[in-house]
């Protein structure tokens, strides 16, 4: 059995560097890489990809996973063994089930399609588009009937993104949070009040945006010596390593908060993937658990922290520091709600913390409809247009700021979206445990004293990396499986407070 | 043989796309990849070298080459696929020669050692390097054995840098050098009329020196789209891809003349790499042939073209326009002569370019000494001084200024040495020709008109990658085999003017 252990760990050691410098080539290819290299690159890349699919795919990998699996050698396993052991055979039993032809056939199907997106959205021509993302969900609903329907279609994909996470489950969570938050963003809405934001119309100098933006995540913690920050059109964090999580922002001199929170919203993530316990380096379970929680600590961070009243009473002076003059007639209680604007609007990505859960909802409800209720990818513009009606009260004068607008279905990404919204949840449920356990959290906030809440979601969170499940994170911090409560208390009490709705 | 010719090509593309992926790896380690993920990275780089190595020296690769170097087979082929065939095949008998377990203990000691060295050279500890270094040079003489003594032991280590170059061959032309270049330098010595370079001890802004080592790129035809600037300590060039060709430099506030003349070097490594044939795309042969021809290209445009009177005739004003007011009372002519200072000195790194190669002349002595006569690591510093002295009338104070000085023995790289001066020997007898073919070469650079040369070069040199040896160029180019003497001349026209000597 050592023998087999010790062959079944290389393997996997294996599979963790390929996909470190797997994710290097994309830093590298987002960050920088010269135009006429990158079809040189994009071949290598799909050399090592397969290379790594094979690997974890190989008759010797299931050999070894048959036989680490049998009940007393499995009993025998360390904690993390086991863990390693359920997590490759859960990919390798994914992977097998494929026909290897179908697979490549998504591979190249789904890069042709993101680049059919691209021209689609810039002319607005959802038609051009719709035959490739007709295959895709085709080709996904297959896909389905091969890994086998766990209780709906759907639920098979969002298992991907969302170990254990259930249609009825999410059914119940969105059915909250449209109960109390389409009345919430309506209130605000029929209020009136906007606040001020006039002083956010102006000039920011870039170097300025840059420093504000390191010395932000020097307070969150963020380790310098293992990660480093860059510039890209849209920012992504990278875990290649947990010596090594690098970050990208961008900058706007007439957008000093998409900066702003940018970063801190990356850097959320990359705490995540920093603190993860050394135990588990040198395999693939150094990495967050899901996308859902993932998504959590970005938002914690961005909206939860940096969004809050306490956050800016301690950095509205560094702040204005950083642009002098330009915040000199501005008070951080009128920063902090300048930068909580909430009101519907058409673009997920723009939107507010509040009305970013009903673009969600809306994606959610479409996608189940797509796969368990099949609906035609023809018709899609249409419902799209009328949920928004519905949920926000506007309505896309076009599919490019409609349909057209994400980039994840023309990667075959059905049952990403909901992780948002779960990571908004998650977050919520999370803070209020943390409230209780660290009583003076907020006098914290207030100080600038942000690590013991950083080591508290280390401690609950970060180290664990992936050794358990979404559903145990939550239930072993707050007592509870994930409720919606937590967020739409959380929302109702910062914005009635922000609008004054009494 | 059509299959057996498909399989080939895949494999030999794959080490390819291998090899572009570590340099990229590489790179990374050296332009900014933080220091906490150093650990994990160099892992995953030995197991892709490890991957490479095993697909380099398989039986499957072994079988291939065995069938497709049948006669009538290999007769069938194209030139690419000869070449392919006969430089895998090298590359396959070197590394099936050593035993495994012997190659894996030097790659585990070269790695150390080179730590070592950085101690021992801040330390001035020769003693405490020499124990690394007795191993390396034991081992080195060890796997000549295996790989087999071609005429000396030592020809055996220069044919890996420089294939067909043998010691006959070096010791005629070293030979040459020193009868040629220790009496010039002398006379310059006894000359003492040191060319005026205050004018270079000032304070240069960073940020002009950026813009000018990109607008000189730019002129030499660097292609910014397939390929990068950044910084480093030490800077280098990397061949990613032919799309990808990546250049660093480094920026001094007190020394101009480093990071110009760091940029135009690297600038000519690139060149070079940028303008292989598209032919040999996805193949090994998409790379400079030797060490010496890549060298031969960084000094030319550094020294023969970038250290020119024409050149700074075009150039001067471009250099006075980046630094307002700093040369507004120096001539081009006065620039032109302080750039080219020659005087003994101990550092080779620092050298000009005259006492450079007496420098090399020295380590490749020593070299031969210490496989081809049995010289003692113990006794490398007596040796060392003792020809610092002969050759360049200095001694060095500590062996950390003198045998300690150079990186390359720390890694075992013995016989790349003579490259450098290969490199300006190649250089030499190239530009001759190309003033023939182009008679108005001089009047050219002096107007900055730099692509017709570098059309010529790349006529020659760049578009054949690894597809002709460095002796087939060589002669190709100038009619006749690799000679001192136009280096000679070079060297001695040039600093007879500069330093009058009549």
């Amino acid at each position: 059995m050592a023998d087999t252990l010790t062959k079944f760990r290389e393997l996997t050691t294996k599979l963790k560097q390929y996909s470190e410098i797997l994710g290097l080539v994309y830093w590298d290819m987002r960050t920088g890489a010269p135009r006429k290299g990158i079809e040189f690159r994009s071949e290598a890349v799909g050399a090592l990809s397969d290379d790594m699919f094979r690997l974890s795919t190989s008759d010797e990998m299931g050999e070894l996973l048959e036989k680490l699996g049998q009940p007393d050698t499995y009993a025998a396993l360390s904690a993390i063994d086991r863990r390693l052991v359920e997590e490759t055979r859960k990919e390798f039993d994914r992977n097998r089930k494929l026909p290897p032809e179908l697979f490549k056939e998504y591979v190249i199907l789904t890069s042709q399609s993101e680049s059919a997106w691209e021209v689609a959205k810039d002319e607005n021509d959802f038609a051009g588009f719709s035959k490739y993302l007709e295959r895709i969900v085709e080709m996904n609903r297959q896909f389905i009937e091969y890994w086998g329907v766990r209780g709906t279609p759907y639920d098979t994909l969002l298992d991907m993104y969302e170990p254990g996470m259930t249609t009825p489950e999410l059914d119940r969570l969105f059915g909250e949070l449209r109960s109390r938050l389409v009345p919430l963003a309506e209130a605000i809405r029929a209020r009136g009040d906007r606040p001020d934001t006039s002083f956010l119309q102006s000039k920011f100098d870039i170097e300025a945006q840059k420093k504000l933006s390191r010395f932000i995540l020097k307070q969150m913690g963020y380790d310098f010596e293992a990660g480093r920050l860059d510039e890209t059109v849209h920012p992504f964090a990278t875990g290649l390593s947990i010596g090594d999580v690098r970050i990208t922002t961008h900058y706007y001199e007439h957008d000093l908060p998409s900066a702003l929170f940018s970063t801190i919203h990356e850097g959320g993530h990359a705490l995540y993937e920093q603190n993860i316990s050394q135990e588990l380096a040198r395999t693939p379970l150094a990495t967050g658990t899901s996308m859902g929680i993932h998504e959590s600590q970005s938002r914690l961070w961005e909206n939860m922290i940096g969004r809050s009243r306490g956050f800016w009473q301690r950095y509205f002076p560094e702040l204005q520091k950083h642009f002098p003059g330009q915040f000199d007639n501005v008070t951080a209680e009128a920063f902090y709600r300048g930068i909580n604007v909430s009101e519907p609007s058409l673009i997920r990505i723009e939107a507010d913390e509040l009305t970013y859960n009903l673009h969600i909802m809306i994606r959610y409800e479409i996608e189940k409809m797509l796969f368990n209720e099949g609906l035609a990818v023809r018709d899609l513009p249409e419902v799209w247009n009328a949920k928004y009606k519905e949920a926000l009260g506007v309505v896309p004068k076009n599919d490019s700021e409609g349909v057209l607008q994400d980039v994840h279905w023309s990667g075959g990404s059905f049952g990403y979206f909901p992780s948002y919204s779960l990571g908004n949840m998650y977050a919520a449920q999370m803070l209020n445990t943390a409230k209780s356990k660290l009583p003076d959290l907020d006098g914290q906030i207030a100080r600038g004293e942000l690590q013991p809440l950083k080591g508290w979601l280390t401690e609950n969170i970060y180290r664990h990396g992936k050794m358990l499940d979404p559903s145990e994170i939550i239930l072993n911090i707050s007592g509870e499986p994930l409720q919606s409560s937590y967020l739409c208390d959380y929302l109702e009490t910062k914005f009635r407070d922000i609008y004054r709705l009494g």
